[in-house]
């Protein structure tokens, strides 16, 4: 399970542009896993559009997620749910999706983090790390420090997002990150492709870097 | 499978009520089943609001269907799905849901009352049968006659939705329908569970009736 540069699909930062383009593009560039982040839509489509989204990851060996819809994820086989805290409650997922299927958690501090992993999460994603635009009503940024201090105490995989970029994707991977996972800085950017690949780089860079220390 | 007096629990056309209140009022007045439609919840409350549903429905016997969200269905274990056009398609939910759930279909006409019986649904809901409020972006009101002449050509139980009301009620099963979906007109209703039980009333009437001749 590679989650090292996680790309969320979500509509409302795409400048228009169609979800399956963004995807391949994304994909394209490197993107380790796409997640489909979608509240709109009427299931029919929605249906369709994971089922693209699934064929575009799965012929680079891309994993894909679905965000919140159990339903959506079992009806196109996905990789799994992600799930947020106003979302299913894990066990519920893992009751309906089986030992098989990834099972990722938004957490805001330690004791999310520790309850998401006790639930049987497969892995949690942390933020928002640094103050973005993307969505409202977000806790306050947490900062670095926090990504160190959540993963000492955990053993799941942790992947930060939250106005994660190139600037500082970096900085993030130094401090404990397992992955990132982005939204505007990828889906909203002019050259997606581009984009993706340098913030690939440079998580790579530092994962050598660490592994060698 | 009594689906007689079909109650839509639809928060929209509450007067502010809760469902579960609601609910407890149409169960008490003889509502042979209900269905939460929600568009907007997020699927943890979706999933708590469900599950207090169904123990109103299951401790008079009455059904309680979900109306898209399969997700939610699995999740308190509903007795089955109603779908709509732009819902998931039968196919999947049959998939997902196995041969032991009910699933519902609406339906505009005899095409895709033909599509939907084919397709493995359990039941179709034909609607609108008269103008309603309760929905935007309905086509114009089928009438009476339709029920008749698609009842002709399906096997499968046929409930007729759509500004049905105490004074429509039973020219509605006169002619043909197995039973009737009301969502504003008890839900929206003063005194619920007087509203419910002479809806159901009329109905049974027309029913004993039709079994004599």
């Amino acid at each position: 399970m590679d989650l090292s540069l996680y790309v969320i699909i979500d509509r409302r930062m795409m400048n228009g542009r169609s979800p399956i383009r963004v995807a391949r593009e994304a994909i394209a560039g490197g993107a380790t896993a796409i997640q489909l982040r979608e509240k709109e839509m009427e299931s029919r489509d929605l249906c369709h559009l994971a089922s693209s989204l699934k064929k575009v990851a799965r012929k680079k060996k891309a994993l894909f997620i679905v965000n919140d819809r159990i339903d959506i994820a079992q009806a196109v086989d996905a990789d799994g749910v992600h799930l947020g805290q106003e979302d299913f409650p894990i066990e519920i997922a893992r009751k309906l999706l089986g030992r098989n299927k990834i099972i990722g958690a938004t957490v805001r501090n330690l004791s999310q983090a520790l309850k998401a992993q006790r639930e049987g999460a497969d892995y949690v994603s942390l933020g928002p790390i640094f103050s973005t635009k993307t969505k409202k009503d977000l806790p306050p940024p947490r900062g670095l420090k926090t990504i160190a201090q959540i993963k000492e105490k955990i053993r799941l995989p942790l992947i930060a997002i939250g106005g994660i970029n190139r600037d500082n994707v970096a900085s993030v991977i130094r401090a404990g990150a397992d992955g990132v996972a982005a939204a505007s800085a990828v889906v909203g950017a002019k050259n997606i492709r581009k984009t993706t690949g340098e913030l690939l780089r440079q998580i790579k860079e530092v994962k050598r870097l660490k592994r060698r220390n």
